[in-house]
């Protein structure tokens, strides 16, 4: 499979049909999260109220629910959301921020894991891992030496969702593939919410296939891609954060080239 | 009327009395809509709390309401800060968010334009259309082809107040007299808040001059010019925003030739 | 005391040992605080509901909380975590943003003042000065001649904890000392959360050393003069913003010269 052709088919999909991405997300990065939907061509809604979650789920191409800032009120929305983008068959992309720092959080997600058809799992090795029993987070990063392809197979096999675990590889697993990327740089480890990000990419990538593993590896490629560009001439954090956003929106016109997915020998999953 | 005499008049004076400007607005923008109240000069308090809205309110010069991200209480402090302006004089900014897109929002909006003698009502042309029975919304985006002005001039028929629809062209209706903008520029399309920050321009500019038809026109054709610079040399989104706030908070000093306002040929309202 | 000597050990200990500041703050500077707190070498951790901040609170090297948009349920939360600091010997940080501007923000930081050992107390003049009776406050900026340092001793004195009241200098009174900051630039007034990112900075720094009045004037100092690398060239404040974050992240490696603490001549505190 020639990945930067299914990248640019993706891009183009979405630049041309605007997908609405329904997003119920943290307080931290939901100004990024909105520009980088834009950035990529399609329209972010914001909408957290319980009186209107289902009519915008209903009505959007995809559901990313984050749970960065989480509080009770905000998982009974996202239920509420969840279902209604089930019964709409729109695509739900969960991003378990913070997974195993807290019981709350733990339990939430596992939650939100148990009543939602959630169509792909997103996080770092410790969240993840958390949620099957194995990581280590301290606040919202990683700690630990687990491997990533291990804590996404056991994800996959506990709650039989896509799940993408991202750090300096992303692993991709479901639908009985493995698939593996490489972009991506260290400066995104220096600016908060560069893992929300990643997951509001997907979402948008799902809106552009079926595939979903494919589309969630396309998506972490090409906005990996985008921060390796941002990163030209090793900028400060606050002038990458403008630049990823300048590379994320001029992808369709520069181009994929310099994506880095592989297809990973399959063990099991 | 000389436009860029009144814009750099109602500048100098927002500049000179650093006009406080209470606002309640949606997470997305807060910080952009913060820091673009510092940028023309005036001071921004965000404050949500149904406990202090009534005072902030009270000692403000001017109240900006968006329902971006609203929930049920506050829609409720909007309503106790509504009137604590309304009993002392404060200005109030309307930006109805996303209206039509679910019965939440349209319903919230409703009742505020109900129950607050709202002095400025902006929205494009798919939220105030909404309003009056027309306009299609996806998300927070128009989508159809209402004609911006008939929709102005219907919002003003039905609330009795002041109304800008903006986009390619900004039509501002009320007072009897139809003033168009054509400062702008498409980047604001591709940043998330531009619209809020459109909105936090006017309630900035209303402390300025008693005309409101007039300053809300100013204020749209300032931060459209601040715009029209902010994009030379095409930058991507995230570096224009950056440079959007640098050429709002240039103004004062650039000056504001370039405004594009005229009054236009007044049918009826 | 070498200063220069000091703030560099504290930035060598805060890198490598990437404390987690747990941070209860308003809606206007979350994202700006998190990238901060990551531009120090810090790992940030936003947690707000009553159900898990105990928990992240404990796990934390400080706790940093900050009203600018304060809730009833925020108060709560913050109570809890404090607690939990406390129990475990985590620093408390508090910003009293806006107190004196509304009742309700007065009163809630009294009462946070009393029932938590908050650490470090800051806030601008008229902030602090409105919590001992003094000052004046518009929104959030003060107003009105205190003197910051008779207001950092009255803090001092009434509340028994270690108090920084910033401005065009930055004087901290505690433990029988007073220090002197002159780092900083206008700039920094012309961004929003200029202020709270000060607050922050403190808490980060409290991690690397006992001496709780050192290490608030060194994390203001270094926080100061990121500010005027940044406004080399004297940039808008957009962009400024974007660059202060890219100082602050560069601090460890340019080094600290140019910072100017002092011990003031002791009167009495």
């Amino acid at each position: 499979m020639n990945f930067e052709t299914e990248a640019t088919r993706s891009l183009e999909r979405i630049t041309a049909e605007q997908p609405l991405i329904h997003q119920i997300t943290n307080v931290v990065v939901t100004n990024d999260s909105a520009n980088l939907t834009l950035g990529f061509g399609a329209l972010p809604v914001m909408a957290y109220a319980p009186e209107e979650v289902a009519e915008m789920a209903a009505m959007s191409q995809a559901l990313v629910l984050n749970i960065g800032t989480l509080s009770a009120g905000e998982v009974e929305a996202m239920v509420i959301a969840g279902r209604s983008a089930a019964d709409h068959g729109v695509p739900i992309v969960l991003d378990p921020v913070g997974a195993g720092a807290t019981r709350f959080r733990t339990e939430s997600v596992l939650r939100l894991l148990s009543e939602l058809p959630v169509t792909v799992l997103r996080g770092n090795r410790g969240e993840i891992g958390a949620l099957v029993g194995s990581g280590q987070v301290r606040g919202v990063e990683a700690v630990g030496t687990e491997d990533p392809r291990s804590v996404a197979e056991a994800a996959v096999e506990r709650f039989g969702v896509v799940t993408a675990v991202t750090g300096a590889v992303d692993v991709i697993v479901g639908d009985g593939r493995v698939l593996e990327v490489v972009n991506g740089h260290p400066l995104l480890g220096r600016i908060t919410g560069s893992g929300c990000m990643a997951t509001v990419s997907i979402g948008i990538f799902l809106t552009a296939g079926e595939d979903t593993v494919l589309q969630t590896a396309l998506a972490l490629a090409v906005y990996g891609l985008a921060a390796e560009r941002a990163s030209s001439g090793d900028p400060g954090p606050g002038t990458f954060r403008s630049r990823l956003l300048d590379e994320v929106a001029a992808a369709s016109n520069k181009g994929v080239v310099g994506l880095r997915v592989s297809e990973a020998n399959n063990g099991r999953s």
